[in-house]
């Protein structure tokens, strides 16, 4: 069969003075960093929707890429065009694992049966090709926000049929994920928000956004599925709002409706920023409130108020964020997948892969840089010494409950406390941290 | 005794059709609006900190207000002083609350037994004065981020003596509140949260003011203390990062610490803004939580970035509001305190009742409108409608955990579910909305 | 011929008290307000790219709404549909005005040959439409921002081939708004920015961009078209940064190029806040710039980073625009282009009247205030009475440039000049601006 | 004399393995990079008012730092005990230059006269200084924000008096600039904005600021200073709205005028930032404009929507930043000021070398890195590769005025122009430029 990407045979390793485009100049899947390799640290993922369910459309612009099999045709051959395109793709890239929809890979059809149907023939074809490749499925997940029966939202619709064809998805995504040996499921609720608080119940709704977990959790069980189960944050867009705004309200929504353990984040880059927080933070976040798992690596625009999705460039921020990751143990089921698309303008059939090289590229930079400050610990270091009153008789005696507002007072009173403000050096800090960054 | 504002008398209602500036148009305080008065239903109050604790200084520029009591003099002196024009302002305004922070209405000393006294004789002051001018104490706060010893945070300091200065500040801030009678007790953490997180310990701070909370709550009940405590959300600045950011991340909060039926949130307009949201939102997404307390009415500018506190203005916005609010039941503790200050170049000391006055009136006339909002609910009603298949068998079983996912795509795919997209009338809603505005 | 619309007839003005969504309560357009008529003053336009060239499809999801002209079929028998259902909809309507791109009314075809035959057949059928129905054309422009060939901008991209046809473009559109007796010829520069500065030269950029503008202006004299040349400044989106930001950039750019007096600005309220400005802020701007021409009524959602364009709905912010604009004498040939949207959950066939309804009367109640601004001009007053120092001595010895630093510096040091602030009153300013609109 | 830095001798480089945080690890002042030593190319200045008249106050804080010279006392000996302070830090810091506000250095004092001698008295004493160190003067400028006169703007206050006032301030500010050498002549138009429409009048402000510029120009020339005069552009705050937004405004603002050949825009990056652009945009678009200055070298927070003036530490925005400049020529009269304060938390007496050592060396380490994107220049190659259309003969037809709109659409239709899209190749040249950041 004709090859889609016939001028790029697999991407090796040449180092850092290659001047090949088509090569990695820093991700060498091998190397072994802090005692694993950059592959088992990083576990990097290509996703189906932008690379190959995107023609270049957007909202002020139609079409500007050459991909075939979005064309008008059958659809399920035109599915399996897709695929074999995918799977191309994957095994050039030498890129361990892939992320899909349940809509990506297999036509939506013109009734509940049809989905399935096809899905299921779809989800046959995903097998066999994991299997020819030796690609992976880091997480799969359900698309309940492009069809217009979800343009209310799926788990919040005011129709609970909609709801219940959401779950219909949902059901098979997830079989279809434990099938095909997925490690995690994803759960990203699009439009699970609101366009005006005019027309909406936010009690309701998010009333029935809890249930809907839950029922997620109870099919986990009950399929024996042992990936982790993830909710993705973001704040807005398409929604004016959406619930899952960011990993801190998550975590408040888990623990309203009992599954705080059930449920880990996964944190997008350009979501962290859209709700006002640096990605640093939110992964920070997630890991103090013990509910990260993974990361959909990219970026956004600082300066552009949307989902821009740009590939993950500036090693500065992601070396901070693989430094919290490593300190926390590194992922477990999570990895790094690279919900990015290209640049409208990017039409050449190989800025797939530019896109993608520079990806792994740059969080093997961070990777390197952030294994530095692991071993010469000074930020650790510092903020060890920064609390250390807290391991001392007072901090103790506060932490553990002994004190009252009453009692505390009257020692601070009888001992006139008279603390004295210390340096937080963060000056001092930001320097050290460049040291490494940019020997 | 010299009068400072020696030119107003007590402000009066004149009604629409008043060319006096000095008079309210809109706020009839007896006025009785849905079997209330406007009085019971907005318990107005004004602060103690903006109006008379500020000089006009901002990060750029020097005082420019002339505010005697500011000067250099003896400091209880002073406080005194200040205390009779906070309380001529209150009375001529005749605005029925107050609130103020612990140092805004005492010296804070050199130590803690120096702070300790002159809160306790300002105390003494302020219940006299409450007792001669009928004024009442919407509630009172402690501050515990002006001081430099805070620059770090109070309860989230690195040091644990820090934190317990700040403990005793709020023990005898609370016990005062008790004693002034006031109506709630608030905590807004100006510094809890971080500048960098190179040097800050998430899980720790976060530890450290769930246990603060805690003591808070426990003391509360100790002292037999029967209004409200209140955590006033904020995003940011003057940190980088606050920890209690919106009311969706307090509710997470205070679930991890099993504080949610404890505390309920004190909403500010210009907080909201700054995370994000509008403040229609905070305040619906707060009652949908359950944990609505209280209203720091005032705006921020839409183009700038920071809190600038200015005195609400947009009737349009207001009404909203107050129709949630009605609609949930109105304020049990709660209240609508100007934490508002003036525009540096108003320097006439009149100005200071311009703003209240201004802000007054806007309120009712929000409040008018609110009430037409209520009476003719059709945005109730288009709600109701919206959901009304939640009511049904469908809707019930889903909602009572009859289904699992497996039954409910079973129904799905055996009835053939093909929901129809309806309107969300958005549109319709907006419209008729403004012509209860603007009739 | 069948009517789409079918449920409603002409829309009336039924006044304040009817409850019928389908008519107007405050616009009555042969109603007289300072003395002309509001439609006179109103001038307002629907627009046919977001009503009949959206199908409610977003980035996020599939069209929604039910809109047969545009699925598959013979295009120029789909374009004559549309146009058939945009004039049904201007005549019930009874708006008086209409605006488009060229290719909202004509296929582009696929070759520029097939490109000018579509658009000059379709310009007939409008211009019949026109005769038959009296509405008028308040603008029309281009669209060179659609077509994957202008992805990289037109006027700037870096083909001059490219740069070539979007001139072609023009010369057809601008002869066309001729010829349908439009009152204005809008550019708005979609992509006439940049993704990325490491592929861009910004200053070859501009200098294609203001050559374009020049040809512009050549044709208008030399074909004798005798209404405005208008600029539409947005700051980004599509783009990452467009080189029409905002009013005052565009000022810089007309002078640059000697264009000044060619051109106007037609100021989105979207675009103004997208800039970082109020509406109000880019509409006094153009005005005190003297390049105010036109408006594009909407708005955006102040917690949104992208153009929501919805319709306009605040009375308070309109108001005060409309202020200024009556200040300055009203249009000329500018009006109110309703360059709004329908949220994609309103498939109501008929919510695309509640828009526009909505709008109209919006604008009405608004224009209603301004009056009342304009008669009894307090604002007017305040500002002559704070800049009356200017029309002293002293001030027109320095704006008629008698006066060097030096002479100046000697002055104040010989008059030992020590000017006292003066209270800029403007909490007593939007206390009074309050007072008319919401009596 | 006692010095106040006593722990801190000369900062010396001690090259990158140093783990001496007083000492530079990348900046090396003779070091030469294409040609020039790093201290010809940087320029590097620090400031006077962050660094000695700052005492760690903000808007929710009290003082926080130890200057004993801000203290009460003699207004003149503090004056020179701050002088002493500064000149020791400039010397030990080993940075060549430094940049001051007339009021930052000398007391305002209570008249006109006062504030004449005070400051004619501390130009002398700066002068013995910067001869005794051999520090010079990057620019002056004069305070024209902080006094209670100036809160409604200098040059465009309503009260001329202010203005005279103003134009005095700079008449001695500039004189002193030329007496001390000074490379440039500074003005930041703190207030010069509005804070609210309804009490400003823009056209006359923009008229006052006109004549106002245009003094300091003919000031400048009478007075043969060679320096640059110098504006800088801010988008806001602490005005609601400045009138020099940003470069490209400012640009308008000078052809308005006449002024664009005697005016340079000194670009502060994070005044780029708050007006919704990169500093990269920035210093492009000045380049482009041919208005580029010098640089107020620091970095603001992306969540924070105020100035929060933190040292530069990106390398990789300066970097990119750098390649512009450089590719531009280099400064002239410019360079980088340090407008940067330390974090309120940073109270140790050496953060303030801490915070300029990070920042000598992050520029450093960005000019190596900007000297290798011009030594292989790809980036300027793409580019030249992506217009060379421009220069061939349909460019050049166009660029040189031969075509008309006619004309050119008469080609495109007769060769029937079809141009086809060209990749931007965004992705790769992002990932050519780590290769290089990131060796």
């Amino acid at each position: 069969m004709a090859q889609y990407f016939d001028q790029v045979s697999k991407i090796a390793f040449e180092g850092a003075d290659s001047s090949n485009p088509l090569a990695f100049k820093h991700y060498n899947a091998q190397e072994k960093i802090l005692g694993k390799t950059m592959a088992e640290h990083l576990r990097m993922a290509a996703c189906y929707w932008h690379n190959f369910c995107w023609n270049g459309q957007d909202v002020f612009g139609q079409p500007t890429f050459n991909r075939p099999w979005l064309e008008a045709g059958d659809a399920m051959t035109q599915a399996k065009h897709k695929a074999d395109v995918a799977f191309e793709f994957f095994s050039k890239l030498t890129i361990p694992y892939y992320c899909f929809h349940d809509i990506d890979v297999a036509p939506e059809g013109n009734s509940i049966k049809e989905y399935i149907n096809n899905f299921a023939a779809m989800v046959d074809v995903l097998e066999q090709k994991q299997a020819e490749t030796g690609v992976k499925l880091l997480w799969g997940t359900a698309n309940l926000f492009s069809n217009p029966r979800y343009a209310a939202g799926a788990a919040t619709n005011p129709d609970p049929e909609v709801f219940s064809y959401g779950v219909t998805q949902v059901f098979h995504a997830m079989n279809a994920t434990k099938k095909l040996g997925g490690e995690n499921y994803v759960l990203w609720g699009g439009r699970e928000g609101y366009e005006s608080l005019l027309n909406t119940d936010l009690r309701q709704e998010r009333a029935q956004l809890g249930r809907f977990m839950q029922m997620v959790v109870e099919h986990k069980h009950k399929i024996g599925f042992k990936g982790a189960l993830l909710i993705e944050p973001k704040p807005q867009e398409p929604t004016k709002h959406q619930y899952d705004y960011d990993s801190a309200t998550v975590y408040g929504f888990l623990k309203q409706f009992g599954l705080e353990n059930e449920f880990r984040v996964n944190i997008e880059a350009n979501h962290a920023t859209l709700a006002g927080h640096s990605f640093h933070h939110e992964v920070a976040t997630a890991i103090s409130l013990g509910i990260f798992g993974s990361i959909d690596a990219n970026r956004g625009d600082a300066q552009n108020g949307w989902d821009t999705d740009q590939f993950p460039n500036s090693v500065e921020e992601l070396s901070l964020v693989m430094y919290e990751i490593l300190k926390a143990g590194g992922f477990s089921t999570g990895g790094y997948n690279f919900d990015a698309k290209l640049r409208r303008q990017s039409v050449d059939r190989n800025d797939l892969f530019h896109g993608h090289i520079g990806g792994m590229d740059h969080l093997a930079m961070a990777l390197k840089r952030a294994a530095m400050l692991v071993e010469k610990d000074f930020l650790g270091e510092a903020v060890a010494k920064r609390y250390a009153g807290w391991s001392n008789k007072l901090g103790q005696a506060i932490q553990s409950g002994e004190h009252s507002l009453q009692s505390l007072a009257a020692l601070v009173e009888r001992e006139q406390f008279s603390p004295k403000p210390v340096s937080g050096r963060q000056e001092l800090l930001e320097n050290q941290v460049n040291l490494v960054l940019f020997r």
